[in-house]
């Protein structure tokens, strides 16, 4: 096979983090499909992952490993992992614990709607009623 | 507000590009939630999306604007589009057109599991029966 075949159509997980060392995790609902998050993953991150079956995460604002919830509580426990095609993009489908996914207080990081059909600027629109938990009595630092 | 909560809380659609001028595209499947896809969207890819309701995203590898589908015909109507809490990420819910949203001939590019619960070299599993097209026949180049 060709390098891009074997990277393609093998079963070796090789994947193509980028200059900075990363590749994208997109983190899944398992039982309603709801898309909770996007985030990044370094290597180190990836393994525990999959070693552990609990998703971490890469910060690139606080530049560091990051087992989600082990501040919040809100976990995400890992029921099926997959990759992608090109293997730059791993998409977990979770089980979140606790109120959400997002340090805003919401269930999903994607509470904003983009209206379509328009030129210029857009103005959002929120999705959701609000808030399930207070960020502020959940975390002390970052998410 | 502060810039962030801002970014956060407001309503205006403000991308955060990255150092290469690109953000995150996520694109399921409206109907069935399935995650099809992940891909990057410059400025006029974003705007083109908006504007048009058919996803645009940008190629990292052929380095230009690619409308989805207008190789292969496998084109994406999005049905809603959503924006993360940092705003460097998008959300597509759309209907795929033709036979799927994979350059391999498959409907998703996650057709392969990561087991979990291992340490080492991971053997990755095939999910999905075969392709639903033949790429050869679909495509002259990329996309």
């Amino acid at each position: 096979m060709t390098a891009v075949a074997e990277i393609e159509e093998g079963t070796r997980l090789q994947p193509k983090f980028d200059a900075d060392g990363l590749i994208t995790a997109v983190a899944t609902d398992a039982a309603t499909g709801e898309l909770l998050m996007v985030a990044h993953m370094n290597t180190e991150a990836l393994s525990k992952t999959i070693a552990s079956g609990e998703a971490h995460y890469y910060s690139r604002s606080r530049k560091k490993l990051w087992r989600k919830g082990e501040e919040s509580g809100h976990t995400q426990r890992v029921v099926e992992m997959r990759v992608d095609c090109d293997q730059d993009a791993v998409w977990l489908k979770v089980e979140q614990a606790g109120a959400g996914a997002c340090h805003t207080g919401r269930r999903s990081c994607f509470y904003r709607a983009v209206p379509l059909g328009k030129s210029g600027d857009v103005t959002l629109e929120f999705c959701e009623s609000g808030r399930t938990f207070d960020p502020a009595a959940t975390y002390r630092g970052g998410s």
